[in-house]
């Protein structure tokens, strides 16, 4: 298994009129930090869809514990959890400074090939690094 | 139960570089239509706020079937499945021209006191409708 | 002279923590009424993009007057006000229900080519039509 | 006079369907960088809300000359070019990593009174770290 820890700060623009992070927003953060994670293990995420593929989000379970504020140094944690066929499994949580659980979302992706937006295994590439940790 | 319809059309900066909308708009398009469900009762979101209450979202189950595109219209159905407490319980749906389903979201949310965020019952206004219909 | 009178209504992720929209949002709403504008004269911005044309913003000048709320209704007043080589200007100003002026953006955009971003002549069935405009 | 850079990386949900980064993201880079600038001269964007005050954006001249891509580094070089009131000038600029100027703009703020929204000097803590620079 594979787990990587991602840090930002909450944008101002992030923020909505009851002064805290608004809902739609997280996706976004554990986006970030599901490429940095590839990035870290050798896998940009732009060389996927170079090769011909992508990788749409098929289905997210998202709790929200606790909201967080403008300025706020937040930290990402993401694993990934599993492969099979051509998706793949993320767990992703969202902690505070005082590392606070704020927010967790397991999030499931499928790999398609660009042209067709059919499901296929991923690229060699990607297999062969993602096969040492999943 | 109350089930309520909403159109929208796809805008350029939901799209990203795939082509299709960016998977965290459809967060954004379902609360749209939850308030418009609300209005469509007699409750304004704002009048909520103004109450001192907040209704921030605590869970979100989200499965995307289909991608769709700029300037689509589509149509998004928005159902009230319970209430539990503090808490209410949403089912959307979101549909292209072609009524094919788009994307499904099981939607929980959660009454707060402003000040505090301390989960509360809905502001009396608010359950005298919504009791009519849940 | 073309002019076009568009309608929406704030929604809540627009807003940002001091309680109003967010200054970055005004360029969406001009964007949106932009596009009403061509589809009202028969032009969909689809069908130029479909005919191998891209149409990016190269400057804009926004002045913010007063600023807005959750759930306001607006109105986007847009005008054609020239075209010059592939350049096309805009003048687009906002108003709120009460006929204030909220905010004003002169904007230009330019034809260019999908495949290159070189910047070209508006594509002929454009052109016909926005001819007869400005 | 005060320069600063704030380095960034192009996200997937600032791009559009025309591949590059949606004109109205450029808005939130700069007003990043911006406060990342104050943070570097020991003023807080958050400590000026705090004491009572906000800073809206009053006026952008934006110039858009060539656009950029998902995961591109960017360099948002910000400077203070001025203050007159409750106005303070800044000039912003954005670079790619080849040191193609991409984006600038002139920016003009105003600090109001939170409560009231009026226009009025800046707080003592912001104007005493700021007359040493502009």
């Amino acid at each position: 298994m594979i787990e990587h820890k991602h840090t930002l700060r909450v944008q101002y623009p992030d923020t909505d009129k009851m002064g805290t992070v608004h809902h739609s927003n997280y996706a976004k953060y554990y986006e970030t930090a599901r490429w940095e994670l590839f990035r870290s293990i050798g896998i940009s995420y732009s060389s996927i869809e170079q090769a011909g593929y992508l990788l749409p989000v098929i289905e997210m379970k998202t709790k929200f514990y606790k909201t967080t504020y403008y300025d706020a140094e937040l930290t990402v944690i993401t694993k990934i959890v599993g492969m099979k066929g051509p998706r793949i499994f993320f767990e992703s949580t969202l902690y505070n400074q005082e590392n606070e659980l704020l927010n967790s979302c397991d999030i499931e992706l499928a790999f398609v090939k660009k042209d067709t937006w059919k499901p296929c295994s991923a690229p060699l590439f990607v297999l062969e690094i993602l096969q040492k940790y999943v």
